[in-house]
């Protein structure tokens, strides 16, 4: 299993990349975790370290996949 | 099906994503096209006329998804 985590921050924006793409995952190869970082703020550390500049993002396997644009994580610290 | 258009520019950017994200569509629920509009010009007004401002960026059911960034739609043209 590759493991994606979803770093959204509740945007209109990230709703809608989690509900077509994120959701759109094979689920049988992919691991997927879905984390709001205003809701758990400890987990903004770990996406800026995965390169996450902005969101909403998915990072599959390390890398870091920004997907529109909903907010900056800097914004958000 | 849902149908998915991801369009690219052959670029580093592009590649990786299609490789990971696309390619992690589910295709049991996808039906995937890709397009490199640099070998078919035909299909950037298309693009364009989905909302695509840059690539990589994948089109599902009619929303636009830009994946990180390549390269400008319009230095495209």
């Amino acid at each position: 299993m590759k493991r994606a985590t979803f770093y959204h921050a509740g945007c209109g924006v990230c709703a809608a990349a989690e509900q077509t793409v994120v959701n759109g995952l094979d689920r049988s190869r992919f691991a997927v975790e879905v984390v709001n970082v205003l809701e758990d703020r400890s987990r903004i550390a770990e996406a800026e370290k995965a390169g996450v500049k902005s969101l909403p993002a998915l990072v599959i396997e390390g890398v870091p996949f920004h997907i529109n644009f909903g907010a900056k994580l800097a914004d958000l610290k």
